[in-house]
């Protein structure tokens, strides 16, 4: 590929970066089905022929931001995962990713939530595909993190009773749980806050291993309940 | 009030549920954007006329769905809180009472979450307060269950070291993870599936109040985890 070939291809992707980076703005603002091209035009600045020379419709931006963002974070998830094997870490890994990311992507974290169902047909499809094989790979880790967990023998009590064992929570759940937590946050974070994104990284990383209250909390607070149903009763 | 009147009245609430139920449906499916009134009169059989009887336009139609689902799950959670002063069981309640209400209307759940944003002036803002409102009474209650936890004494350990004190997840931040895991679950979850509302309830409750792994399972995957760092550096 000679040099000429190779700026233009870069222009050419700066550009449609562009285009997808506007779209995914006003589409987050006003909703896919109340914009224009022409809406895009005026915000890009690029004519309305121009911007035909990068999608063939309104209907292939919307796929082209989802397809992106899906591909980007599924790519840099796969790369970081592939030089870890303990459990915890891969999951920190994970949410960090998904966080980054979409910290950095919140009007286009809103357009894959709210318009997954815009597109039709091959290109839903293709999007699917991605989005099934990310949320396979976030349940995959969380089973391997309960299996390692459960699997493993638990130390007798000191006084010799038997440990109660707490049912594991519902590994399904939990995945479709832990996106919540995350996808939530195009609703409330602000980036540019005081919560910096590496906080908020270990806050629900934190919260979604350990639980709003540590176990010593837990039997703390629990215990205080006992004293007060204890109280009221007499 | 006449029995006539009393059942005119009770009439009329029946009729304008059933339009905000079908209004709801749709809105969810195609979104508010790309429904119309007639839409609306199709799908409910009520002549254009009829619909507006009983609202002056499609907007009123959006705000009664978010105003009067809002007002029922704060009305009841507010009446089911009263008798209740336990921290960890009003958190109970709150999951409970959220889970419960969009469970059985998940279309409407669908539309408080994507046309936030499609209301303006004041019927926004009247909506607004009442979320204001909710949320403001599910960050008091993880506060209370925070400063009840935190605020009492910990035991020291046996062997007379100091108990290293985990650091409290940011109780905003737990609010609206909380927010999150409940109010995904229009993406997911069916409420016909094998998996019962109180089943939901109890997973999403233990999964937010303990964490995906318990403080006995943390140690023992972090446990093999450094076994496994162990091996690796030899």
């Amino acid at each position: 590929m000679t040099a000429t070939v190779k700026a233009d291809l870069s222009r050419y992707d700066q550009k449609l970066e562009l285009i997808l980076r506007a779209s995914a703005r006003i589409f987050a603002e006003k909703s896919y089905h109340s914009t224009s091209m022409r809406d895009i035009s005026r915000a890009t600045g690029i004519s309305l022929a121009g911007l035909y020379h990068y999608c063939k419709s309104k209907e292939e931006l919307l796929f082209l931001i989802q397809d992106h963002c899906f591909g980007r974070v599924l790519q840099r998830l796969e790369e970081r995962l592939q030089s870890e094997s303990d459990p915890i870490a891969r999951l920190r890994i994970f949410i960090d990713n998904h966080l980054s990311f979409f910290a950095a992507n919140m009007a286009e974290m809103k357009v894959l939530s709210h318009e997954a169902e815009s597109l039709a047909g091959d290109l839903h499809e293709h999007v699917s595909t991605r989005k099934r094989r990310y949320t396979r790979t976030a349940h995959k880790i969380l089973s391997e993190l309960q299996h390692a967990a459960v699997g493993a023998e638990r130390p007798p009590r000191r006084n010799g009773t038997t440990r109660k064992t707490a049912r594991p929570v519902e590994v399904t759940v939990a995945t479709y749980a832990l996106f919540g937590m995350m996808n939530w946050i195009y609703n409330w974070y602000d980036p540019r806050g005081k919560l910096s994104v590496s906080q908020l990284v270990d806050n629900i990383t934190r919260l979604f291993l350990s639980g709003f209250l540590s176990q010593a909390e837990r039997a703390t607070v629990q215990g205080q309940a006992e004293k007060v149903n204890i109280w009221r009763s007499a």
